[in-house]
C-alpha cells in the first residue's frame, strides 16, 4: 500500500490560474492591479528566498508588488512608518511584513507590526482582528497556510465534515486557525501538542491528520491510522547526512542534492508514513506552494473588497 | 460511587470577595468605583432575570452601576449611540448588551452592536478583538462563562495541563473559547459538537468534559469516562414534568418547585452521571454563579486597566 500524493504544486497552479479573470475584472473596473506590499528587514536568508519567491509569484499573477527592503538596523518608529505609509496608499491593497523581524527589535516587534497593519489589508491574517473574525466564521483574511490546507483537502475530493481532524501543533498562524477552519468545515476536532502524553495515540485517532510541529520527521508510522489522510506543514532544513539518509532513505536522489547544495528540505512526517496513510502531502510540493498561492488569493480578495467587488 | 459535587456558588463567592481590596484600591486611587453600563432592549423575561441578578451582585460588589432599558421597539441607531455614549464615559470601565436582542432589529444586530462596543470596555469578550487577543494568547478582556470553568477547576484543585479535555458544543461564546482556554492551560483539546458522529464515544475520550449542548440532560452516562471531570453548561428551562421527573428522578423535592413555579432549570448533564464522574458542577448551582463573578471581575480587570493599574 501506498499512500497517493496530493500534489500542492499542481493545485496552487490552479489556484493561481483561476486568479487571472479575478484580476482582470479588478483592473477594468479600478484602472490598475491589485497591489501587494512586502516588507522585508534584514538580512536573514531564508527571508530573501521566500520574498522573492513571493514577488516573482505576485509578478507573474499580474499583482503590482512593491518590495521594501530595510536594513537590520531599522528602528521600530521606521518600519511602523513604512507600514503607516502602506496603510494610507491606495495603490496597496495588501501588506505583509516578513518574519522573523531584526532580533535587535525585541520579541515584541512582531505583535506590535502586526497590530499596526490595516485589517483590511492583512494578508497574512495575522492581526488579533482577522484571528477574532475567525473564531466567529465571518468574513476576515484567513492565515495562508491553513486556507491553503483547506483548499488541499477539498480540491482533492477529500470530505473534511463528520471528519475527525487531529492537529498537532498550537501556533498563532497554523495549529490553532486550521483547527477553527477544520470546526466550522463540520469536522470533529482534535488539538494536541508538545505538552500532550501519548501524542502518537491521539493523533492515530485522526481520519485527517495535520502535522506542524516544526521537528523534522516526527511523525511516524506509529502516528497515523491506516488510510488516514496526511497533511505536513513542516518545512525544516536538514543538512546532517546520517539524519537526512534516515528520513529520505538510503537510496534517495535527494542525498546527492544535499551533498551538492548542503541542506535538503523534509516535513514534519516521515516518508514511511505513505505506507499506512491514504493520501499524503510530500515536503516539497505539498502545502507550501499552497501558501503562496493562498496568499495571492488573499490579495485579491482584500483588493475586491476594498473597492466593493466582493464582500 | 458519587461525584464531588463542585460547589460554583461558593467559588463566585470567594472571586467576588476577592474582588473588594481591588475595587477598594481603584476607588482610593482614582476617586469613583469601577463603571458598568448595562443595555436591555425589549422585555425578553430571561433577560430581566439575568440583568437584575447582574445589576444586583454588581451592586453588592460595590460597583457604579447603570442600566439603561430601551423598549423593543428601538432601532439600531438608538440603540448604537447609547452604547457610543457609554463608549465615551469617563464613569463607565465595562458595557454589556443583553442577548438577545429585540428580533425586530434582525439577526446581524447583536453583532454591529457587540462590534461597535469598545474592545476595552467589552466585558462579556463578545468584540473580534477580544476573540482574536484570546486566540493569540495575549491581554484582552474574555467570556465570562468559559473563563468561569476555568475558575471552577483551578479552585477545585483539577489539574488542566496534559489532561485531555472534551468540549460538546462550538458556539462563539462558550464552545470555541472554552477550547481555547483549555488549550492555552496545555490540555488536549477536542471539540465536538452536533454534526460529530458517534458523540458519546468522543466525549468518552474526556478526563474533563465541558458540556455546552444546549439541550437539557443530553450528557448520559455514556459519555462519560469513569473517574471524569464533568462541567455543565447548560441552562435549560423544563416545564413538563414527565421530562422533568425523568432528569431529576421521581423522587425529587425539586418537582414540587416546578408545580410551584411552572419550570426548573436543568443543566445540559443528566444527574445520572454523578454515578460515574469523579467530580461534576450541578444545576443550578454550578457554572452559573460563575458566570457573573467573572462579569465582575471583567469589569474591574478593565477599570484597572483603563486607569494604568494592571496591564
Amino acid at each position: 500500500m501506498s499512500a497517493r500524493l496530493l500534489d500542492g504544486t499542481a493545485i496552487g497552479r490552479a489556484i493561481r490560474d483561476e486568479l487571472g479573470p479575478r484580476l482582470e475584472r479588478f483592473r477594468a473596473r479600478v484602472g490598475r492591479p491589485p497591489g501587494l506590499g512586502i516588507v522585508l528587514a534584514g538580512d536573514d536568508p531564508a527571508s530573501h528566498v521566500y520574498v522573492r519567491s513571493k514577488v516573482k509569484t505576485g509578478a507573474n499573477v499580474g499583482l503590482f508588488v512593491e518590495l521594501v527592503e530595510l536594513p537590520a538596523s531599522t528602528r521600530l518608529d521606521e518600519l511602523l512608518a513604512v507600514v503607516g505609509r502602506l496603510n494610507a496608499s491606495d495603490r496597496h491593497d495588501g501588506i505583509l511584513v516578513q518574519s522573523p523581524l531584526p532580533a535587535a527589535l525585541g520579541r515584541d516587534a512582531s505583535r506590535v507590526v502586526f497590530d499596526a497593519i490595516d485589517p483590511d489589508k492583512d494578508v497574512d491574517g495575522f492581526h488579533a482582528v482577522n484571528a477574532g473574525r475567525l473564531v466567529q466564521n465571518r468574513p476576515g483574511l484567513w492565515p495562508c497556510t491553513p486556507a491553503g490546507v483547506i483548499q488541499i483537502l477539498d480540491r482533492s475530493g477529500i470530505p473534511i465534515g463528520g471528519r475527525h481532524a487531529v492537529v498537532i501543533g498550537r501556533s498563532d498562524i497554523v495549529g490553532k486557525p486550521m483547527a477553527l477552519m477544520l470546526l466550522h468545515r463540520d469536522a470533529t476536532v482534535t488539538i494536541c501538542h508538545s505538552k500532550t502524553p501519548d501524542l502518537a495515540a491521539v493523533a492515530r485517532s485522526g481520519d485527517i491528520l495535520v502535522a506542524a510541529t516544526g521537528r523534522a520527521a516526527m511523525v511516524t508510522r506509529p502516528f497515523v491510522k491506516p488510510g488516514a489522510v496526511v497533511i505536513d506543514v513542516g518545512t525544516n532544513r536538514v543538512s546532517d547526512v546520517e539524519t537526512a539518509r534516515r528520513i529520505v532513505g538510503p537510496d534517495s536522489p535527494r542525498l546527492a542534492s544535499l551533498a551538492k547544495s548542503g541542506s535538503i528540505l523534509v516535513g514534519d512526517v516521515h516518508p514511511e508514513v505513505a505506507g499506512v496513510a491514504s493520501a499524503l502531502t510530500p515536503v516539497p510540493g505539498g502545502v507550501g506552494p499552497l501558501t503562496i498561492a493562498m496568499l495571492m488569493s488573499n490579495t485579491i480578495l482584500a483588493a475586491e473588497r476594498r473597492v466593493g467587488l466582493q464582500t
